[in-house]
């Protein structure tokens, strides 16, 4: 089986700008990565691990675990997936395993379950209709179409083309970094890179509101 | 097993007031009630089912099913629930099911799930730091602390009487409905009374954008 991870570092996180700086973003994104990858990684269940790249950045420096692959893809999300589904159906692989990013809650535990789930397409459903989980059996009859209410397109495209469907339920891989909210269920139920970066930067938690204290941010 | 349901309906959901009449936030209050007695009732695990109602409502001339007990207690939600749980421990009910009232998305399948987990506490985090199932099995040695972070309150509880935890993961029993972003998971991902009510409002969803459409509402 093989997984799929778009990553974009240019102008990452855009809805984040402010409380954090660019360069925290890009360090942000950089740290929720490795965290996707390592979870993805530890289940030993994938033999290759692409990292699908938007643009040139310096995070491609970094050292990652030798089965992960860095592509540079110069396009949109959803033209670079479904060209590299296409090109993944003409080289006969069957299992494409498409994980976001920005998603450093998820671990070991949940990635095996979703490589286990039956189904021609297994979905697991990020908050706001997004997708974060698309795991795709034949990626012959199948394209994405991430973007808006991704989750019912996905279940509109994969009924279109007869394809038996798997949702996947879980708080832990719904929740993804798009709004300052969202950074405390990080600090919450996080454990990895992208929570303690973020501890870094002074981020802090108010327990008795549930809301970000910033009031020990280093400006 | 005995499930306890608190319930507020004065005032409820405040926070969706500029979307919702006060009238219309009661209506939509007793629809999820009504969708998380289906999803306990279901189960057939619980030989009781008590909602714990904050103050006299004309909620309570509706019906539900029989194994259904309305609960008069006009205190806030700790205190109230706490009361609930020495009163359960002498007289030895062993197992106190604590589920929220506004999670209209959870099914029968989660709930079954969460009674067979392991543990002295079962835990299931709502979003922001809440806590939306809380399963006890030991109730004369725990006792529960809403607001603020809870689910970490609980933890420490749990931790300083020594009794072990289990956290149960799901996106549909962490998604509360506090916020007027919360009801566009109700539209992407509902089944029952509490969506049924949502659109005979008039609210929709804009796919496109996966934001609210509050273009059609009744005025």
């Amino acid at each position: 089986m093989r997984a799929v991870i778009p990553f974009k570092q240019e102008n990452a996180k855009s809805r984040l700008s402010g409380i954090l700086s660019k360069t925290q973003r890009q360090e942000f994104a950089l740290a929720m990565l490795y965290d996707v990858i390592a979870a993805v990684e530890k289940t030993k269940k994938f033999d290759l691990i692409e990292v699908i790249n938007s643009s040139i950045s310096c995070a491609m420096n970094t050292k990652f675990p030798s089965n992960v692959n860095i592509l540079l893809i110069e396009k949109g999300l959803n033209e670079a997936l479904n060209e590299y589904l296409i090109k993944a159906a003409s080289n006969t692989v069957q299992d494409i395993f498409i994980i976001m990013a920005d998603m450093p809650l998820v671990t070991e535990k949940q990635i095996m379950e979703l490589t286990e789930l039956p189904g021609d397409i297994v979905i697991a459903p990020g908050s706001g209709g997004g997708t974060n989980v698309l795991s795709i059996h034949n990626p012959d009859t199948f394209h994405v179409d991430y973007y808006g209410t991704s989750f019912l397109d996905h279940l509109r495209i994969a009924n279109e083309a007869d394809l038996s469907i798997a949702v996947y339920d879980s708080f832990f891989v719904s929740t993804d970094m798009d709004e300052p909210d969202d950074l405390v269920e990080l600090l919450i139920h996080g454990r990895g890179h992208a929570v303690e970066y973020l501890r870094s930067t002074g981020i802090g938690l108010d327990t008795s509101t549930g809301k970000l204290d910033l009031s020990n941010m280093k400006s």
